[in-house]
């Protein structure tokens, strides 16, 4: 990330599945997500005894103890516990984000607790779409339009970028019938194909929790912001 | 450009104003364009006594005959004419474009006569948005979302891709009303600014020209496809 974001808030939006499974973690109640960008460094915290989810291209790593859906990090397995989290996508772009001012985690899940703190901070925001390996998507897209007509709507904020005005153009399109928009997106196809897809229709329901994952020396927590 | 292009055929959009401005100077019986990156290769050319087009951020260099509007490229100074052109954006993309099959240039003044020839060649098409300075931008991507629809409506075309899905979905927001629509893009701001926008209302108009310019060893002609 450029230098020119160290004063702003970063939401990273990764909605299937990585920002949408963190936000369920700690509305679960997780202590803490360790995210870590490769295999190697996950298989290592498994040794030291760490509940690991981790993952590549949609497939649970063998050593792992689950992977990448949010119906995983239930309040049985989560609750007051830190997990070390891995993905193919999400990981990288949170340690991308470090140079940020503060950098939170954003879905459909959490969407109305993270406008009502954004709007509390009075901060440029940059909304962060993870999008599929350096790629546009767009259910990242729509949710961050979602997020920005809300930023809009309040009046305290205004933008001239126009990504963000047509991440608006977007979610004006798919809001009055979301599950329907989704159908036609890629990721939706990669992930049926594997068996992964059960998780849709939660990630694409709102506001399930008011918490808002922030990360805090290189680890994701979430408390009173 | 990756390796996975070569056997399709790239068309090159950037509306505001590069794509247009290369349209406009063959409908008007330019022989050729010689696209170029660098300030001091157009300036050797000039020195060789080549009519020079060039502009950097939207301003005329000094030893440059015009710039980058379309309107400069008028039939009593281009036709039967080889030209010099440097854009701020537009000849990188051409460059970058030399690993395809084919590539040509697009836009809403050439529109009909791009689908026409795409139809033709049975071959994969990528729709290369030009954008601003490595970013997004709407204009572009209007102008890919109408030749999508336009190549899936044909049906001989498919896709998978979300970033033509999603433009073929602001298409379907900007087409009624063009003129309106373009209104909030960030470019009209940056080209009001400098005084530059008399030629937006051309930019969008449709169908001014059958020609489609192509890059022939490095050089951009056009004739019979």
């Amino acid at each position: 990330m450029p230098d020119e974001n160290r004063d702003s808030i970063i939401v990273i939006i990764d909605i299937l599945r990585a920002s949408s499974a963190i936000c369920t973690a700690f509305a679960n109640g997780a202590s803490a997500l360790i995210p870590v960008a490769r295999v190697e460094e996950a298989r290592e915290y498994k040794k030291k005894g760490y509940m690991v989810a981790a993952e590549r291209d949609g497939f649970v790593l063998d050593f792992a103890d689950f992977g990448n859906s949010p119906f995983n990090f239930t309040r049985k397995k989560v609750e007051g516990k830190t997990i070390v989290y891995s993905t193919t996508n999400g990981t990288g772009i949170i340690n991308l984000s470090s140079s940020s001012y503060m950098t939170v985690v954003g879905s459909f899940l959490n969407l109305s607790a993270v406008i009502d703190f954004l709007k509390k901070t009075d901060r440029d925001v940059l909304l962060f779409c993870a999008g599929w390996k350096n790629k546009f998507n767009i259910e990242d897209s729509i949710c961050a339009g979602a997020m920005a007509e809300m930023l809009l709507d309040s009046g305290l904020y205004s933008t001239i970028c126009d990504s963000t005005l047509a991440a608006i153009d977007m979610w004006s399109l798919a809001k009055d019938d979301l599950p329907a928009y989704i159908e036609k997106v890629a990721q939706r196809t990669r992930l049926r194909d594997k068996g992964l897809d059960d998780c849709i229709d939660f990630c694409i329901s709102t506001d399930f929790t008011d918490k808002v994952p922030y990360i805090k020396d290189g680890v994701l927590v979430s408390g009173n912001l």
